[in-house]
């Protein structure tokens, strides 16, 4: 049977020493976030995470949704009760401001516990995980007649919340979308039209769901010029602003997916719905966007999680399988066979998802602190700064982190055996649950095209070169600490084909778009592979520290950190130089074929 | 809809023009095997996949098999007839010996219609996959009574056969195996245990089912020196030879997978079955192999197969698919928006699968001609030479291509966007069919401990210098061709970091075996890239002759395949140094933490 334990030590590793939040206790929400009450709340959350969610995520993968003919769903077995956990511990809004009834807290925080969510049940954090997008474009482009109706319900998770963008013949291209609204005359707009792929859609876990719709108002521009947002409440709000008569969208049918089965994915049908403009008209794709990029992070963070669950099932299926004799000679010779973990293939499968996984927490904490800097700081340079680098990041951590989280995914099932491949052993769900954070909010080759195209070039390239700086001049820095010197060479290397390959796009790209969608997969990885580098250089620095500093009680952990990071430098940093020689190999042979030869 | 279309003519040019099949006609069974011949029977191949078998294969992944309360198994609707049509048209017995109802054709001949099957409906192939396995094994070691009573009705498909090895706690290992069988007097022996992942373990669709069996004959050695092989039918053989009374074994439950629905995988319970033995008491692994080695070429084939058929869909989506505009300008003003195939990086996620799928063809299809070599020439050093290849080739076939086959259905997956998680464009399915090659007949991690641990080494090494002999001498021999120069160069370089990795394993693993463990997969891999180079750059002179010869009709054709040869080279071959840098830096720090640590 599966097993999952949360990884606060690591997480409050990387939250006081890592990064030290501690420094920024001048950030509103930040001085409430002591290191006692950072311990508290990861705590209970690691305790919701393995006690309520857990123990229904393989039944509810498979059991799944279930649609019934008057368009109604229902969620699987237990789903509710663990829901209702969630949204009584007050998660939903922890990171919200207090006057909407959240807490207010460092969205690094909510970052740090959201990791465990979906590690322990993925399906079923998705429904506030929806919830916490549509909370956050409401927040930033809500009128406060808006903001006070629906977010106090919303924080509380009395409501949810959904998405809508994608249509049938539309998804990454949303200049396409045909969903119209019409004006009513009194404000609001009847909306029509079918959505698919709708995360949350509809389900019997809260009194009201509400819809974040992407119409298009009569006579409004062709394209993305014309695009609106709207909100649509599946029941309207009566006079007490409580549900009342019920709205003209429904559930048309549940889709068949491969994975995140306790999930409702819904075609969501639109019949003359009533909505109502949030922000301005035809201005929806920048309302969106907000939802977008912080659910991009969120996507990468679900990357993480379900790589940090595969990861445990494998070590501890390594530990337990008795099979074959070490190569050294046997290991347990009491015993008819060794455990498989006595093989350095299997060291190997595991060390690269631990390097991953380490290194990947403290990329998505420290990229949510960028985010509270960016939002909460009242220094104008800081606050540009960790906007910039946030920007940056955000294609890169969904991007990698979810290739990355699939991929090992994969290979922790492998190391099952047969059994990893029948159902009983939950190898098989992490698979089909990771496989779809590559795809949605931006499928990974949308968001390499974010990166080269949009990202990198931004105000001159301010982002990239303040990163390239930080990162040189931590190797400079620690250049001469022979205890760091393996990792900052190692490091360096890696920058040193980052620039180069930025530096063949600023020479190459300019004249030939082609040569920078030829080489932007290879670039978001190769990004991503120094970032985590710079990450476990930063550990490293920060283990040998503590180390030198005589601390005993985490002597074993501390030295472990030293041994995965030399790991990652030896093995799978030096990839970079690869990917910089596929990039500068350029477009013409890809474009080379006609379209019908393919 | 899902489609597919055998690629025939890329199966011919790979056979006449690249292997020259012709000039192997003194071997038996190759003169019948004339090029209008094999043309006529890639051909209905072709059509029987196609139109019989392809058909079924969405419809049966989605309604599975199912086993009833009395133990037997029905399989998806569809299934029947398609079997039938593949019994009836001979395709059991291709490459069988007459003697036995087969027609004796070349292994290589088998082996491309083999593709096609398995990209169809790889499901519905594997019930007439495991049949040749135990037509293979009792070829070469049933005695003639075993041969006449179980071959014809297998080769006609009448019957059906299975392969018994794992259990519950033993797979790779199967010194640990507790099926015990105990001698009954007269010749036969009562089976009695538990076997799981059976594939095509019970079903309705043949008289009988043969199963061969691993068991331990009472008072047998412990280990693998204890192990016999056993057939064990379904139902008894009669006076007459026809089925008869029920043996004491039954489907005990199927195994709920993440793919292959289509096949039965079957807990197989064993009480007092009645069992013959096969080959020599103790001697069942010996017996075994010949089934697995033949079952690796076969499942190796299954990782093409199914990126072959990803890849149709993925083409064939990404010129229909509209959606956004090419970055260097609309390529389909006159739609609202142009075929994704417009931009670069969904042409490096075709070229890539295509470029693996067409030297992987050649790639089995050589390895398979080595296997006829091998089996059938009258030369023993020819025969000699050509087993040394296909040992040494069938795991890294194995393990390659199947990893390769599942890496690149998910490729081809994610083009579909988040029609590609959902069930029914196929692309779903055929990620979860991929899986489980990489798992079945020896986890891919085992063939490239094989490879390390003994095919390198077996007889001083003959095998590799063979082959490095064979493909420095191409290179060598077209240096100087200025049209090859290219590709010939590439290949060198490769080849050149695939013989470092071998001196490295032979100076630092026989003191210290972790470090050839620690390298086992990334030498697989790098020994992979550089046979499909090879491959490509044979591919490559072919095409540059016959261009230079005048061919016009498939001058496109021919050109296609150059650019291809020429993106492998650029993207694909140079990961062969990445490998070889893994592979140098020893086990010591994947050794260094303790069990307990991950």
């Amino acid at each position: 049977m599966p097993i999952y334990k949360a990884p606060v030590d690591d997480t409050l590793f990387i939250l006081n020493d890592v990064l030290g939040i501690e420094r920024y206790n001048n950030l509103p929400g930040f001085a409430d976030a002591t290191p006692d009450m950072i311990e508290a709340i990861v705590g209970e959350a690691a305790k919701l995470a393995e006690e309520a969610l857990f123990p229904v995520n393989l039944s509810g993968d498979q059991e799944g949704c279930k649609r019934r003919d008057d368009g109604s769903v229902s969620v699987p077995k237990g789903f509710k009760e663990a829901f209702d956990l969630y949204r009584e511990g007050g998660w939903l809004g922890l990171a919200v401001p207090e006057e909407f009834g959240g807490q207010g807290l460092p969205y690094t925080l909510h970052t740090a516990v959201g990791e465990y969510m979906s590690s322990a049940n993925m399906a079923l954090t998705m429904y506030p995980g929806l919830t916490q997008g549509a909370i956050a474009a409401i927040l930033v482009h809500g009128t406060d007649d808006q903001k006070q109706a629906y977010l106090p319900k919303m924080v509380a998770g009395t409501w949810t919340g959904t998405m809508n963008l994608t249509e049938p013949h539309c998804g990454t291209d949303l200049g396409l979308l045909r969903t119209k609204a019409v004006p009513t005359g009194n404000g609001a707009y009847k909306i029509s039209g079918q959505k698919i792929f709708i995360s949350a859609g509809e389900h019997d876990m809260s009194d009201n769901i509400i819809h974040l719709v992407l119409a298009r108002i009569e006579g409004a521009p062709e394209g993305v010029k014309g695009i609106s947002l709207f909100i649509v409440p599946k029941f309207k709000l009566d006079a007490a602003g409580e549900p009342g008569e019920r709205n003209g969208v429904s559930c048309g049918a549940i889709e068949h997916k491969m994975g995140i089965h306790g999930n409702s994915t819904c075609v969501m049908n639109y019949d003359e719905a009533e909505g109502y403009l949030i922000g301005a008209e035809n201005k929806g794709l920048n309302a969106m966007f907000v939802m977008m990029n912080e659910a991009r992070l969120g996507v990468g963070l679900q990357g993480l999680s379900i790589a940090e669950i595969a990861y445990q099932n494998a070590a501890n299926y390594a530990r337990d399988r008795i099979q074959g004799r070490s190569l050294s000679g046997p290991k347990a010779p009491d015993k008819k066979a060794d455990p498989i973990i006595v093989h350095p293939d299997v060291r190997r499968t595991l060390m690269t998802i631990r390097a991953f996984n380490e290194a990947g927490r403290a990329f998505t904490l420290w990229t949510a602190l960028k985010s509270d800097i960016a939002h909460r700081s009242d220094n104008d340079a800081d606050r540009q700064t960790a906007d910039d680098i946030l920007g940056l990041m955000t294609p890169i951590l969904k991007g990698v982190m979810t290739d990355k989280g699939f991929d090992h995914a994969v290979m922790a099932q492998q190391m099952f055996g047969g059994h990893g491949y029948i159902e009983e052993h939950g190898m098989s769900q992490y698979v089909r649950d990771a496989r779809i954070a590559m795809i949605y909010e931006g499928a990974n080759g949308i968001q390499a095209l974010d990166l080269v195209g949009r990202k990198l070039g931004l105000n001159g390239g301010r982002a990239v070169m303040a990163l390239f700086k930080e990162i040189g001049d931590f190797c400079e820095e620690n250049r001469s600490n022979e205890k760091l010197a393996a990792y900052t060479k190692a490091l360096k290397k890696g920058l040193n084909d980052l620039q180069a390959a930025t530096m063949w796009f600023m020479q190459n790209a300019m004249a030939k778009p082609d040569n920078a969608g030829a080489g932007s997969t290879d670039y978001m990885h190769l990004f991503g592979l120094v970032v985590l580098g710079y990450m476990w250089a930063k550990i490293a620095k920060t283990a040998e520290e503590k180390l030198a500093s005589g601390e005993t009680a985490r002597a074993d952990y501390l030295k472990n950190k030293l041994i995965t990071a030399t790991f990652f430098m030896e093995r799978i940093l030096p990839e970079t130089a690869l990917r910089k020689a596929r990039i500068e190999t350029g477009a013409d042979t890809l474009m080379a074929l006609d379209a019908a030869a393919f």
